[in-house]
């Protein structure tokens, strides 16, 4: 009998799932050399699969991202029954790592690295050119991120821990310790007015698309940073181009872009005021990745409910 | 009468040390402009004074310099009469400029960004071309901290919050808690032998000067990184390029060089593996440094003790 599990993974990283998945479920399905028998497939292990695979499991009862954003599954949501769950990744380490990369191109930011790096690059000794940085110390850096889950959590707790004041926003308020929370589009001013650095760790929903335009941009005070470690297409690449180009925006560091590889030639490479990183902020460890879905399975087929930060509110995208 | 306070800075923040000075001792004598009487000198307050100036006080009773490597004093210490004091400045803005700074440096390190930044300026997406990175989360990266005092020791707490696993050397033993100490020229082996990143905070004396050399970065084990903040001539330049061509070091950033500014043909400008920074690792905040200064000086006036902190050991140079 074919087994109920099946992974599905388009991404340099499928054989380590695969081989990790195999450890544990030794007779699993895997896409697409090991695919036996769809009808037989309950539960899905999936990171950026094939398109519409998931509607050829006709017996689907749940679907497990291998990450946390996880939209490659629900642009397929309206294709799938009502009552299939569709489940992410929520991992300390995978938050750990996304918190300390945002860290780094914060600093980056803040210590005006890029400005040192144009320097290094003309072999020009700039100690006393960068202006007087008397203000840019971590009290007075605000950071402001842009989407608040179970990521943004981990980020504002270290953020906390080293002294920076925190700004969130989402789409609906939550009272979290230490950060001031914003929520809802009515917001947005407020909470854009003081940051030096916004944060975008928003998940991609037709609510986010775009959300980071020039009118967006605007409302920041002038001077301040954007970073994005989110969804790509949750900024207008053009939009931002033309803040930095205006010095509304000081720089930008990008993990994530509208399409993805970023093509060859986009003006994005060269800017002197970005730094471009193909999608690593943070990435899925193998082994607890693949034994959260597992468990997850598990608690499904016993009934049992799913850790809520792990399942996905298909009403609302994430 | 000529005031007792003579302030010689000679750097590019002289006009807003004098500033800060004037506006507390208003009397004050500043170097070159405002002295009338270097007989009435017994405080000074210095950065990288003109050489002999010291000498030229005969009624000098302590010198105070304004950061915390006061190598530009210590180097004329032998024509100082014996009892003249030498301070430092030790303040907590100071220490976490200098913590944070090599916080992105130590980040900039584990996640390969300057790897990324190459990949950028050849317009190349690398997901997935740099290493597998399992093991080089946070609780994988141990640092060592080469010379310790309050700097390091302000470092060490900083990445001992963020879960980094942290190894300090210095010339005597210390017992810092979480922090796995080394000290003595016999141990330098066993503090090396672990490290992922070398951070060099060490003061200038004889005993430091080309203490990184050929010998010292051969003990660390391969695909090591190093960072230094220090001082410069505490590494030997030829060395460090050899270590970075032969691959046994896979990384270099620096703040401080054997010679600054650093020649612009110095081949540490277009060096793939190193970044190059002018000096600006940290600086001292200019009210609480002058503030700090005239403290002490209140203390000596009264007879009592300067903070032992801020005070240098004549006969050890720090």
């Amino acid at each position: 009998m074919a087994s109920e599990v099946l992974l599905a993974v388009v991404s340099s990283r499928g054989s380590v799932w695969t081989k990790e998945l195999l450890k544990h479920v030794p007779d699993a399905q895997v896409w697409p050399d090991r695919v036996t028998d769809l009808d037989a497939v309950k539960f899905m292990i999936v990171m950026k699969q094939p398109e519409g695979l998931l509607e050829k499991c006709p017996n689907l009862v749940a679907v497990n991202g291998l990450g946390h954003g996880v939209d490659y599954i629900t642009k397929e949501e309206g294709k799938l029954k009502p009552d299939v769950q569709i489940l992410r990744v929520v991992d300390t380490l995978m938050a750990e790592r996304m918190a300390y990369w945002n860290l780094w191109a914060i600093i980056n930011c803040q210590r005006r690295c890029e400005e040192y790096l144009q320097a290094q690059r003309a072999h020009r000794w700039s100690h006393g050119e960068v202006e007087d940085l008397s203000s840019e110390d971590n009290a007075d850096f605000r950071v402001g991120i842009l989407g608040f889950g179970a990521l943004g959590g981990e980020l504002a707790s270290v953020l906390r821990k080293n002294g920076y004041p925190v700004s969130a926003w989402a789409r609906s308020k939550r009272d979290v310790e230490g950060v001031a929370f914003f929520a809802g589009k009515e917001q947005l001013p407020a909470f854009l007015k003081d940051l030096r650095v916004l944060v975008g760790l928003l998940p991609l929903t037709p609510e986010t698309t775009g959300l980071v335009d020039k009118d967006l941009l605007a409302m920041l005070p002038r001077g301040a940073f954007f970073i994005n470690a989110g969804r790509g297409q949750s900024h207008k690449t053009a939009d931002l181009l033309e803040a930095l180009d205006s010095d509304q925006l000081a720089g930008a560091v990008l993990d994530v872009f509208e399409e993805e590889p970023l093509a060859k030639d986009s003006p994005l490479w060269d800017h002197p005021k970005v730094r471009v990183f193909p999608h690593v902020s943070s990435w899925t460890p193998i082994a607890p990745g693949v034994q959260q879905t597992l468990e997850n399975w598990e608690a499904i087929r016993q009934g049992r409910a799913v850790a809520p930060e792990r399942v996905v509110k298909r009403h609302l995208g994430y």
